[in-house]
C-alpha cells in the first residue's frame, strides 16, 4: 500500500541481511504503519477519565520529561495557571512546595499519549478528543482549541477569561462535541485530511479546510441535537465557526496516533516524535525505546508577527504539534499550503522548495495524503535519522509562536536542530552496529 | 480601490484626451466596476417570477442569440426536454411546430439577465438563483446544479430521472434554500469567493471550498427550520453535500450580475460576456453595445476524459460560465487551483504559465479576489479586445465537456477563439476611430 523505500526495493532477495538491509526493512515497516493509520474520533472526555495514568492531582506539559525546576516562562506559567485552574494550588508558590511534597506530579504530555500545544498543559478535568488508530488499535489524545484569543493557557497565560473560557469548553462545547460525535459513531479524520490536502491546508499551521469539512460531517448529528438543545448547538457552531485552527487539536491527536503505530520497531531508525520544551528540543526514534535524543532549540526559517511585535519577544514555551511534521504534514507538506505565506512568511517558491527536500530525509511517500501542485505526490512519510545525519537537511517545522508576555504574537516557519538527530544516530550504533 | 491600468497611471494629466487616453479611462472604469461588485444572493424562486421578459412558453439557452433551425445535437435536444417538461409540446416534432408558430418563443439567456450552464436551458417553472449587485443594483439569474449524475437536461439529457430530479429541484430543494436564505437576509457571495480562491477553487471547473462555505454560513437558519421539517432539511444537506459544484451556478451569477456592472461604457474595449452555443463563441463588449462578436468554437489545451470515453465523442453544447473567465475566475485563477490537474489534465507549471499570461490581456487586478500561489496578487480582470488581437494572447477557459450521447464525459482548459476578438476590435475603430 505505501511506496517502499528505495533502499528496500534495491534490496537482493535471498540470503542473510545485512545490518544496513535489517534497517530498511525495519523503516519501510515503521512508514507502512504511518500510511496505513486510520485515526477516528471516538469521543471527548475529561482526561482524568481516559488518558492512561491520569490521576487528579497530574499535570501534563510538552515537551522532553525534565525536572521541574527546568520550566521556566510562559510554560512554567501555563502549568501553574493550569494548578490554580484545577484548584491543586492558589498560586506559584503552593504549586513550588505541592510538587517538592509530591502532591502535585507534573510530567510529560507523550509518556501518556498525549500530544501538547505550545506549553500543552493537561489537567484533570480538562476535556480531550479521544482519537482511536483502527488499524492498529492504539489511542491517542488532545486538549480543544482554546479559541482565537491570542491569550490562552497554552500561550502561558492565565486570568479570569482564560479560566472562564476553559470553562467553557468543558462545561458546554465538550458534552455537545462529545454527544454528537458518539451519534456518527465516530468521525474518520483521514479521508478529512486527504481532502484537506487539496484545499489549501498542511494541517499543522494552516487547518481552515479540515474545520469546515469536519463541521460539515458533525452537521446531520448536531441538527438531532438541536431539537433538544438549540443553544448548546448554536454555541457550538459558533466556536467551530470562530477560528481556523479547531481542527489543529485533531490532526495532532491523529498524528500522535499515527506516529505512535510505528514506534518500537526493532532495528528502525524511523523519527517517532519530535517535541520541545522551553530548554530543549527533543526526537523519539522507533528503534531506540522511549528515551528522547536532545539538542537546542530549533531556529528560525521565516517568520511573521502580528502587528506591534518584536522578534526579540519571541519565546519557547514547549510544543508537540511537530507531531504532524513527524508524520509527513506541516512542514512536510507546505506545498499544499500557499496561502501560509501570509501567516508566518516565506515565499512559494522557497515553501515549495523546502518541501521537496525533505523527500531526501523519508523514507515513504503516503499513498493518499498528496500534494495537488507536486502533481499529487504524496507527503513524504518517515523521517530516517541517517539521512538528516549524511545529508545535515533539517526538518522543516510550521509553527506557532508564542510571546514573552504571553499570548501568540505570531507564526513561523523553523528548522529541527541536528544535534539530536547525530546523538540518535550514535546511539543506534551503537545498539545496532557500525554497519547498519 | 481597484489598481487601475497601467494605461491610465501613465497619462499626460490635463489637456484633450486622446482616443487612446479616453479608452485607458473607459476600461478603468469598467474593471472598476468589475472589481467592486457585491453580488448577494437574496432568493431562490421560479423563473416566471423573477426573469425580466420571462412568459410560460419562453424557453432560455446559452450563446449567442441564433435561429431555432441552428440548434443542433445536444443544445437542441435540451431546449426539446425543456420544452417537454414545461408540457409545451410532446416531443421534438410539436416543438419544432410550435417554435415556428410563435407559441414556444427560444431565446438567448442573456438578453434576460440569466446565464446559462452548458445547455443553460431555462423554463418558466425552474427555480433560480436572484443575485444582486448591492454596488451596482442590478441582478443576474442561474438555474441550480443537477447534482453529481452525468446525465442532466444542462448536458442535452432529458428522461424520467432528468425529470423527477429537475421536480425535486422545484419542489424541494428550492422552497428550503430560499427560506434559509431569506432568513439571513441574503448571503454575501463575494466574502465566500474571496476565502474560497485560497482553498483549492478558482471558481469555475472547481467550487469545493466555495460550497463548503456557503453551506456552513446556511446552518444556523437550517437549524430553525429543521425545527419544523427536519426531513427537507436534510435533503437540501444532502443535495449541497452530493457534489462539489453546487456552488457554481453562484459564482456565474454572480460573475453576471458583475459583469453587466461594467457593460455599456462609452469607450470601453473591455469584455463583459464569452459564450458558446452549439455552433459559435461569441463576445461581448462593454462600449459595443448588445452585439455579439462571432467566431468558431473554442480550441482544445488540455483534456482529460470520464473514464471510458474518447475525444472523438466531445461535443459543444453551448456554455455561458465562461462570464467567470470574463471577470477573473476560472482560467484566470488557475494558479489558485492546482487540484483541477486531476480534473480537467495539464499540469502545475503549465496552469501557473497560462495563468500569468492573462495578466498581460487584462487591465487591473481585483483589489480582493488573490492568488497565493502567486504572492497573493490579484486575479487578472477586465479582457481588453486591443491586447488580445495585439498579442495574439487568446483568454484561458476552464470548462466541462459534453458527450455526443449527451452527459458529461469530461473537463478541460479551451483557448477562446481570437477572429471574434479581430471582429470586434475592427467595429470598435470604426465607431470610435482609428486613433482608439
Amino acid at each position: 500500500m505505501t511506496s517502499l523505500s528505495h533502499e528496500l526495493e534495491r534490496l537482493p532477495r535471498g540470503g542473510e541481511l545485512s545490518g544496513r538491509e535489517r534497517r530498511a526493512t525495519a523503516n519501510a515497516r515503521a512508514a507502512e504503519l504511518m500510511c496505513a493509520a486510520e485515526p477516528v474520533l471516538v469521543g471527548v472526555r475529561p482526561a482524568l477519565e481516559v488518558v492512561p495514568g491520569m490521576q487528579p492531582e497530574t499535570i501534563l506539559t510538552s515537551g522532553p520529561d525534565q525536572e521541574w525546576s527546568q520550566y521556566t516562562g510562559g510554560q512554567r506559567a501555563a502549568v501553574v495557571g493550569g494548578a490554580i485552574y484545577e484548584s491543586l494550588a492558589r498560586d506559584a508558590g503552593e504549586v513550588d512546595a505541592k510538587v517538592s511534597a509530591g502532591e502535585i506530579t507534573v510530567a510529560a504530555c507523550q509518556r501518556h499519549l498525549c500530544i501538547g500545544s505550545l506549553a500543552g498543559v493537561y489537567t484533570a478535568s480538562m476535556p480531550v478528543f479521544v482519537v482511536e488508530n483502527a488499524t492498529s488499535g492504539n489511542r491517542a489524545f488532545c486538549t480543544l482549541f482554546e479559541g482565537a484569543s491570542p491569550y490562552r493557557l497554552n500561550y502561558g497565560v492565565y486570568n479570569e477569561s482564560v479560566r472562564e473560557n476553559l470553562r467553557f469548553l468543558g462545561d458546554v462545547i465538550a458534552p455537545t462535541l462529545h454527544e454528537a460525535v458518539t451519534a456518527t459513531g465516530g468521525i474518520a479524520l483521514r479521508p478529512i485530511m486527504r481532502r484537506a490536502l487539496h484545499l489549501g491546508d498542511e494541517l499543522h499551521s494552516r487547518n481552515t479546510a479540515a474545520t469546515l469539512l469536519f463541521t460539515r460531517d458533525l452537521f446531520p448529528s448536531l441538527l438531532d441535537r438541536a431539537a433538544s438543545d438549540r443553544l448548546a448547538v448554536q454555541r457550538l457552531l459558533d466556536y467551530l465557526g470562530g477560528g481556523d485552527y479547531f481542527f489543529l487539536r485533531l490532526s495532532m491527536a491523529a498524528s500522535k496516533a499515527t506516529a505512535d503505530a510505528a514506534h518500537g520497531i526493532e532495528g528502525s531508525s524511523v523519527v517517532t516524535a519530535m517535541a520541545f520544551n522551553c530548554r530543549e528540543f527533543g526526537i523519539r526514534v522507533s528503534g531506540l525505546g522511549d528515551a528522547w535524543w536532545r539538542g537546542s532549540l530549533p531556529s528560525l526559517s521565516a517568520l511573521r508577527l502580528f502587528e506591534g511585535h518584536s522578534p526579540a519577544e519571541v519565546e519557547f514555551m514547549g510544543g508537540e504539534s511537530t507531531i504532524n511534521e513527524t508524520v509527513g504534514l506541516g512542514g512536510f507538506a507546505q506545498a499544499a499550503a500557499f496561502p501560509l505565506q501570509r501567516y508566518q512568511g516565506g515565499s512559494a517558491t522557497r515553501m515549495v522548495r523546502a518541501n521537496r527536500k525533505m523527500y531526501e530525509i523519508t523514507v515513504a511517500e503516503h499513498p493518499e495524503f498528496a500534494i495537488p501542485y507536486l502533481g499529487f505526490r504524496g507527503v513524504p512519510v518517515g523521517i530516517d535519522i541517517e539521512r538528516v545525519v549524511s545529508t545535515r537537511i533539517a526538518p522543516v517545522l510550521d509553527i506557532g509562536i508564542a510571546g514573552r508576555n504571553g499570548g501568540q504574537i505570531g507564526a513561523g516557519c523553523f528548522r529541527a536542530p541536528i544535534r539530536c538527530f547525530d546523538e540518535a544516530w550514535s546511539a543506534y550504533r551503537q545498539l545496532y552496529g557500525d554497519e547498519a
